[in-house]
């Protein structure tokens, strides 16, 4: 196999910025194949070629060469639904149920110490993580979108900012058309921006309104951009619709004309088979998050059947205050063996399919597919590398299987995002690890304070 | 809180072999504290006493000192079930339904290379796996008993080594009697043994007939050892007997007089009320294995109501070739969140109880609570230590939590069996792990040719 920009092997080596080799390369489309002993042309931040590591030797003069014959090669991973500020309060408050969590702890400490700083602090310790295991692009959903694209944008890290859109007054905004006015006014900033997009982020079912949808969606359409939802995360949500609205969520969604292909469905563990299909013949994406609906106890997304139907499927870790981490290696893993156990068959999303929905399904899911999600020519050079010379994934039989069942996040060594090196052998580049470790710490004081003092 | 050997304080300072401080303890028992700033004393590899550093400096003349101020110790994690040998077939053949992968992938391969340098090399390799995720006790269940034993010791790791009874021949023996005489050597041979013991081990109730579980229940006794069995793992295992014996398999055990407290029964997807409450009445533990009944599609074990009846419960990795590791920390937390979804409340199995089950829980199940499972003063110096000064377990809100919810393997630094150090600041210690990684390469490529050959 073998992908290349026709370039006439005869001519003189042409110069590029940099050439990736490695032990193999699992480009995630075509769909399966593993690359061995193949190398990944780049130059400006866009993969050139995919091709045997001796021809690419022959054919390109690199500025650097990154050699890595132990390793694995991925397109970097899509974290396809997060709160990533919210990364501050990691384990704050465990092994409670959401009520309780969500009234008596999180809502409590965001009050007393959510702003800029807090938003800006958590996406930066969120973004250390993300690299440290593989990922290169998130679906962020949270308050001061201005904060975290502007914190996105200084650490080089492709993101898109969910525009928040809640019923109530927040530390964002304190009426409905404060809402859409900042929404507007975040969208214009980046609008043309090639790492950092906006998506519009309106809560939930449960705490948005029918008029508040129906500005979302012509708003979305008017620019242009997907809408991020928490949908059918748990029974009780659907129960509430049924006795406030006379209807399911989705039935909702779907009469106020936002169950499109817009539409980011994150959760959707309640689902009959009619909404399944429902949301194949829309073009609805889902985002399944196993870790944060096995913790919170909301349910089973039926991943597989959806992938089955012909929905996009992405895998998101949700925030890391209920997760608790930003492990999309683990995710993954654990996605690829639920969805095993909840389809009752051992052959359901196979590691390759669980590898792509971490890829290719959540850059499809955000709109983002011609950038990013896979390793093919004239897409942006987002990759992760991982080192299999060790214990853990050794004997190295299949390598697809080993990355998505064996593979800790810990073995990610290097990411490049659009061709700029972002961790290189387990080292943040651009980013002061030591200085985010001391602030953690000091966030650690602050909320801790909180806590203590209810 | 305080734990020590009612020393005098004027005394002078009392000679011992290794004082380990560290920023926090956490002994498991008492059930879920931790100890802040704390040290654990330890002489001739036993624990004699957990107490404020400051005290513990001025209480013992330490030959050795570890200072980990920004790490957690744990009791080091028990492996309630593996099948170590295996290790050496991860990722052969995944995402197939259990009779393919077993009939077509894992039991030729057997078939070809099993052998006694199989088995020492494929418990080595897990050993040095264990050890590198915090690991220090193993329930064994395979074939070659003698071998592993023999490696189990070879490297100062605490073991059971199931004897295996199965009906029908293998390379380790050729007919029922042969299972018997060769199970009574092996443990004759390693009878007083301090980290070596012994448990019979009928594979499962489809493949062992009244006989020679009748068998297994007299010389069990005789020997005083547990009987460590695959049960109730899947709907098809349940029906089968019920065809056959016309009754459940718990029920035909029971009637066997198998199902008491020697029992380790193992998986247990396929539980009734009346069951769940029959194994605590009868004093049998279970060990849950979350990962593995996912990845096989066998369905959910009822880990929190079996907690809630009083039932030991332990965390199993199961074998290498269908989990596809040996990672404790994983599984555990797998545990902890699948427990919160099956029970459907997210109050369910917390992390405190999730690191008990790992720890104590496993010890109970095997028979060696006197001698490991908490960090108490008597107990042997078992130890885990964890560096949570990494991004990724930031800020540090809560200990147990962070442990479990967040914390990856490879943040185990340090592992101490019987007070021995086995692995230190991330390097094993007495183990080759170079020549481990070239012989793992040199058992892909025979392995591979079997795979091949068919």
């Amino acid at each position: 196999m073998r992908h290349d920009g026709g370039m006439n092997e005869a001519a003189s080596p042409q110069t590029i910025d940099l050439l990736i080799e490695a032990g193999h390369i699992v480009p995630v489309a075509p769909h399966g194949v593993v690359l061995q002993d193949h190398a990944i042309a780049i130059d400006k931040g866009v993969i050139l070629a995919l091709l045997p590591r001796d021809e690419a030797r022959a054919r390109y003069a690199p500025k650097e060469t990154v050699s890595r014959p132990d390793s694995v090669l991925i397109p970097g991973l899509v974290n396809g639904h997060t709160h990533n500020p919210m990364t501050l309060m990691r384990g704050v408050a465990d092994d409670l149920p959401l009520k309780v969590w969500l009234q008596q702890h999180i809502w409590p400490i965001e009050g007393a110490v959510i702003g800029p700083d807090f938003v800006a602090d958590g996406c930066t310790l969120a973004i250390a993580e993300m690299l440290r295991g593989g990922t290169t692009c998130a679906n962020e959903n949270y308050f001061f979108p201005d904060v975290q694209a502007a914190t996105y944008k200084k650490f080089g890290f492709r993101a898109r900012i969910g525009l928040p859109v809640i019923d109530f007054p927040t530390a964002w905004a304190s009426s409905d058309d404060e809402y859409f006015d900042r929404a507007g006014e975040v969208h214009d900033q980046w609008r043309d921006d090639a790492l950092i997009k906006t998506a519009f982020a309106p809560h939930a079912p449960y705490t948005v309104d029918d008029d508040n949808f129906s500005r979302v969606r012509v708003l979305a359409d008017q620019l242009d951009i997907p809408v991020h939802l928490h949908l059918h995360e748990t029974a009780q949500e659907v129960q509430q619709s049924i006795d406030q609205y006379g209807m399911r969520p989705i039935a909702r969604l779907d009469r106020l004309g936002l169950f499109n292909d817009r539409l980011i469905a994150v959760h959707m563990t309640q689902l009959t088979e009619a909404e399944i299909h429902l949301c194949a013949e829309r073009g609805v994406s889902v985002v399944h998050c196993p870790e944060s609906n096995l913790k919170l106890a909301s349910g089973f997304c039926p991943a597989c059947a959806l992938m089955k139907a012909g929905v996009t499927l992405a895998i998101g870790t949700d925030g890391a205050a209920s997760n608790n981490d930003l492990d999309m290696v683990g995710e993954t893993r654990t996605a690829a063996i639920l969805a095993k156990a909840v389809a009752e068959d051992a052959a359901a999303l196979s590691a390759a399919e669980a590898l792509r929905a971490a890829t290719l399904g959540g850059a499809k899911a955000m709109g983002l597919e011609d950038l990013v999600g896979s390793l093919e020519p004239g897409k942006q050079a987002d990759i992760a590398c991982i080192d299999m010379a060790q214990i853990e994934t050794q004997p190295l039989h299949q390598v697809i299987s080993q990355v998505i069942y064996a593979t800790g996040r810990h073995q990610v060594t290097d990411v490049w995002i659009a061709g700029k090196p972002k961790l290189r052998g387990r080292q943040l580049v651009d980013m002061d690890e030591a200085g985010i470790l001391a602030n953690a710490r000091q966030w650690r004081e602050r909320i801790g304070a909180v806590e203590i003092s209810r």
